[in-house]
């Protein structure tokens, strides 16, 4: 009986123990989320730069002049071109200095700011047909609800208005096709509400955000509530991303690297996520 | 004695399924090595864009002109800049159509050749206090000698000189501080030999290839043969890379993100390296 006794507590501390696996480490757990990619599909998320290009209504547009095209006499081909163009154009990132004086240029926004998880929010049956939707403190928290969780400390956050369909149109995509100081008043494009991006500053932790349209703030904004809370707090907005319906909500991650200009308050962006 | 039989077999039972694992599928270990990024670490190899930037001789440096820097009237700071430049300065990428007529534009490269595994091959010793240095096919067949390892398939291989060292110093970087046509002549740095880079799209399958100086071809190069060998098999080629020493040699990853120019024979590039 006393044999029998044993066999059982042998028994009782096998089954338990079989299936205890180590604890993670906190640090560990950390970095296998944070700093591991995989995947099997890398997605554009950025527009190409061309004549048709989208800019601000008062910012110069990209041009590309021809340097040389063609067979040289020495026998081989060569092509070459010089280009110019606004900072804030086409898809591209803004530098936390854009709005905020003491905040980091283009050149020092840290690496891994551009660099990790990413979600997306997809507000675009609600935007798509109201060129002046800001999307609101409820439309982050119902995210939350919906995906039952909050959104992760250290993520980069996508805002999905629909509005790249429209992309490069210029009155459907930014309200009109006017340029010059004039234009700015018929700007008509979503963008995330002042309240919705102090939210997010006050109460999460995310390391940039990016959206689908022309501008962080939307097209009729007159004091760039938006720009002003995230990048007084050093976090940059992408802007004129594309490709966002391919994004599922959650599980992917961004790569979003932006010309190394020094005292940048912006630069063209080329925008990846990568996607398991 | 019956009971006593059945708890050792349980016994042995629960021992054994303990530490038997589900063996790995074969796709998803290929997967693992080759589209699974974990890292700890990210090198930025770009150098930043000003004044100082390096160009060759003949090509428009990079200019940037302020827009608005200051408190607007409604309240904000705001700051915002143009800027205009050759595709082919600083650290870029040159696309294939580059020295190749029927080549991809920077617009066309795949992505998936632009992310991925990495090596580093090291010639500095050799390179540095000769800046007409090649890089031979021996010193490819060298290191895999010493890896013991063939470059991989679908690799980007970097190739460190020690010339950014010299950056942005003209003269000692690219053998002369004087601009023109007459210039040209007076380049002196190192780069991959015409016959290595044969080797390399004959014998090896790599995705894209990097140097820390101003061009694949060396300073002295007349008919650009490693460009063309390289490109004619679109190949992308990118330069004047930095902080190549603080990588190793094996077991890398390399995201290089040029801006998305439609048509474009190269572009400003943004390059990181992800280590473990």
């Amino acid at each position: 009986m006393k044999l029998l006794l044993t066999y059982f507590l042998i028994i009782l501390f096998l089954l338990t123990s079989c299936n205890k696996k180590p604890p993670l480490k906190e640090s560990e757990a950390v970095q296998t989320s944070e700093n591991e990619f995989k995947y099997s599909k890398i997605i554009d998320l950025t527009h190409e730069f061309s004549e048709e290009t989208v800019y601000w209504v008062t910012a110069k547009k990209f041009k590309l002049d021809t340097v040389f095209n063609g067979h040289t006499d020495k026998g081989f081909f060569y092509s070459a071109y010089n280009f110019s163009t606004a900072e804030h154009g086409g898809t591209h990132i803004d530098a936390p200095i854009h709005f905020s004086e003491n905040s980091e240029t283009v050149d020092q926004i840290p690496l891994k700011n551009l660099i990790g998880q990413a979600i997306k929010i997809d507000v675009s049956k609600k935007a798509i047909s109201n060129p002046d939707y800001q999307i609101s403190v409820e439309d982050l928290t119902n995210w939350e609800t919906e995906q039952q969780m909050q959104i992760p400390n250290g993520s980069i956050v996508l805002l999905q208005t629909g509005f790249s369909n429209f992309y490069p149109n210029p009155i459907k995509y930014l309200g009109t096709d006017q340029r010059g100081e004039d234009a700015v008043k018929l700007l008509h494009f979503p963008g995330l509400s002042p309240e919705a991006s102090e939210w997010l500053v006050k109460n999460r932790n995310i390391h940039a955000i990016g959206i689908d349209t022309a501008s962080i703030d939307y097209g009729q904004s007159q004091h760039f509530g938006s720009h002003v809370n995230l990048m007084s707090q050093n976090i940059s907005a992408f802007e004129n991303l594309t490709n966002l319906n391919e994004l599922p909500n959650t599980g992917f991650y961004i790569v979003a690297l932006p010309m190394k200009i020094k005292g940048g308050s912006g630069a063209p962006l080329r925008i990846v996520a990568l996607l398991n």
